[in-house]
């Protein structure tokens, strides 16, 4: 017996009476994470017994079951099937700017309200906006949530450029364009996640309150880590595109899109970066140089390290916590270069083109920063230079401070989207806490409900024992 | 006028019918992250309106209101009041062992049961827990469940020998005390609510459902992060002390406590690690002296560039981001050496000691690995020494499979304790699974709730839509 994945469209339930047909058990799967928004999504159990699905029920625009009742393959390429894929994970790229703009919109409205500390001599306490580790904190999100606004519109071309090559037949730049969208997915999705977290832990204590709209937030978009391929095992694939690309470079082909850094080999496996200032490293080239260093260095000391092992899925196996890291450079490299050329662009309004080369500035040296053991032990950069890039970083900070709230502001969320009483496009934060507060169900009666059967005889018995 | 902080207790309900005394308003804060268990707590809205205190009910042990309104300053040293800071964050730390402890039971025993792909020839599929990703992502979670249970052990001595020197008036320690106990409240809360969020994913979508009591645990145990000092206040007041220590020292004078490696700042400024195979790695002296010298120079490091600011407060405002990595490293030294010190004592039970040995190695090498930037760039460790402590990590990962699910039984939790259907002793997961899904209260009908007011309608005119 041969057996496929095929897809049908079933009926489950009666038209009239909406109860299951025969043969069908169906139900809930029970609640989920969060205040509820995820337990209304039709996640649920589904059980067959004996139901026949009529031939023309079967999704048969590729492979077919004949009248006769024979299953026929599809001549159709398997490739043609990532084209929805595609289409499917640049939403969700989309989908990861958007919350993760959403949060730190949030925050940073939140951060430059909110005051703490700071004054000796009785005067106004600081805004934590003001504070170097929030800002250090916050602003690599903020810078985040554009860069990724960025990828996600040129994945948006991708996946009209790879559906015109397909209706011509023309599969060649499919894979490189199905590893992009998968590491994109993956990086996205997990960074904006942590991000939302982060953005909550940013506003203190109100943060963890629902009315501050990040917990539900959060509960909603966890789920983009999971869903559509989960985030490690697409991190897999893209390691396993980036071996076979090792391999088909070190046999002298020319690789195309994203990948095509790595054709550069020669240059990228023996270069040093020649930073030198701090200043030195707001040159895109610097940048891009040395993030293309790591991430082709870390594919190939992966490869080197698998061709040692008994067989090649053994070493990819053992190695595939390693592979992973690299995979992770290879995305974030593409990110970096997305948000580099779009500032090639004509960008219209005074001084936005400006702000957002700070903020690209930030988005790299934040991830070098945090990465600089790749970079170091990669050998593309010397601890010198990494703190060259620290120095810089506090220097962006301090530039992008004054202009932090307009930079989330151009995101133009309305109130009621954000859905929170710490984002407030007013700031007049603390009056709608208050009134928020009184919204909650304990709320509504002066004595709270069980006083009478469960707080009263306790209190009451308490009373008489300390009389004894 | 004088403003001191004060503690009073003040009735603010009546005996008798528990309606709020005149002047007192008060009511509960609003919801809150989860699905409910922090939406009890007290945390409310309070306002008093020309309330009056009588004098007893102040909080008089140190500071005083004689009979005739005058307040009295306490003349007890004000170091007093940090040792219930110390009893309260030592617990802190213990809970955080527990919490993370959980989470890891939950997810190691889930990977055991589970499986997933890993069989092309038709054969079984591979447990989860086979997968080195897997065992990458959970066993240095596994590793900070026992460190972070044996820091705690030793928190709760010092919290004795604390309050025995504070009653013999003996206040030399407490700074130390301080700082370390408000560092480690600050890393291990952090690190166990991106923990309790790992061990989740590493659960795949089942992680997902209330059921897996990990949605609840992570709201429950986060607030960790912000009550009781926020954590990065924390870590800066943990880096003001080691500010201090660093100016100390240069005068010569001899730090004790967590802090007397500092004392060695000759040899840790300008050693390197011997360190020449994988194995090498084993030798917990090898690890102790990366970790202090990393540590130490991070601190010095920070200290020279404040030196170069206008002011030593602008300095260490500039460098806040910084000096929150130094307290981190200072920190991770600290419950690396207590693991290391508890394997020295005897430990019952054939080959349980062992065991510890590679999950202590574990803990310091993935930190090792995960900080990697800050050991190359200070210089204490070769590129290739960190290669070979990864390289001797995925050895240590195949060693402690065997026995994770051991590992995890040892803490001795109930299934009732867990409240998992994910993390069920006996394995049975999948019955449990099903068996918990019907409980959903969307399960109670067959027809949900709402199909005849609102589905019917919409179903019967879209279908005489059609018919049109």
């Amino acid at each position: 017996m041969d057996i496929h994945i095929s897809g049908f469209i079933v009926q489950l339930r009666s038209l009239d009476d909406h109860s299951p047909l025969p043969g069908v058990t169906l139900g809930d799967i029970g609640g989920k994470f969060g205040s509820g928004a995820y337990n209304s999504m039709d996640n649920g159990v589904l059980r067959f017994d004996h139901v026949r699905i009529p031939r023309d029920q079967m999704l048969m625009r590729l492979s077919q079951v004949t009248r006769e009742g024979k299953y026929v393959h599809s001549d159709v390429p398997k490739q043609l099937l990532y084209g929805t894929m595609v289409y499917v994970r640049q939403t969700i790229v989309a989908d990861a700017s958007k919350a993760l703009s959403r949060a730190v919109c949030i925050a940073v409205r939140y951060s430059a309200i909110r005051k703490q500390f700071g004054s000796q001599d009785g005067g106004p306490e600081t805004q934590v906006l003001n504070y170097k580790t929030q800002q250090s904190r916050l602003f690599p999100l903020l810078a985040s949530a554009y860069a990724y606004r960025f990828v996600g519109q040129w994945l948006k071309w991708l996946y009209t450029d790879v559906n015109q090559k397909l209706e011509a037949k023309d599969y060649s730049t499919l894979p490189e364009a199905h590893a992009c969208t998968a590491g994109l997915k993956s990086v996205t999705t997990s960074a904006t996640a942590d991000a939302i977290e982060e953005c909550r832990k940013l506003c203190g204590g109100h943060g963890y309150l629902n009315s501050s709209g990040l917990p539900e937030l959060f509960a909603v978009y966890v789920p983009a880590c999971t869903y559509e391929g989960d985030n490690v095992v697409l991190l897999l694939q893209v390691a396993r595109f980036l071996m076979k690309t090792v391999s088909q470079v070190a046999a002298g082909k020319q690789p195309v899109g994203t990948i095509a850094y790595m054709g550069n080999i020669q240059h990228l496996m023996q270069c040093k970066s020649a930073v030198n200032t701090a200043e030195d490293w707001l040159n895109p080239a610097a940048i891009k140089e040395v993030f293309e260093a790591r991430a082709l260095r870390m594919a190939v000391n992966c490869a080197q390290n698998i061709s040692k092992a008994p067989s090649q899925e053994e070493g990819f196996s053992e190695l595939s916590p390693d592979l992973l890291e690299a995979a992770v450079a290879h995305v974030q490299l593409i990110i970096v270069t997305k948000f580099i050329e779009k500032l090639q662009e004509d960008i219209p309004g005074p001084g936005v083109k400006e702000q957002l080369q700070k903020l690209c500035s930030i988005y790299a040296l934040h991830l070098l920063h945090k990465h600089l053991g790749d970079f170091l032990s990669t050998g593309c950069v010397t601890a010198r230079q990494g703190a060259l890039a620290n120095e810089l970083l506090g220097k962006l900070y301090a530039q992008v401070r004054p202009n932090a709230v307009a930079l989330v502001d151009a995101f133009d969320y309305t109130d009621h989207y954000l859905g929170s009483v710490l984002g407030r496009y007013d700031g007049d934060v603390y009056p709608a806490l208050y009134e928020e507060a009184w919204k909650d169900p304990l709320n509504e009666t002066v004595v709270p409900d069980g006083y009478q059967e469960h707080l009263r005889p306790l209190l009451k018995q308490q009373l008489k024992l300390s009389r004894l």
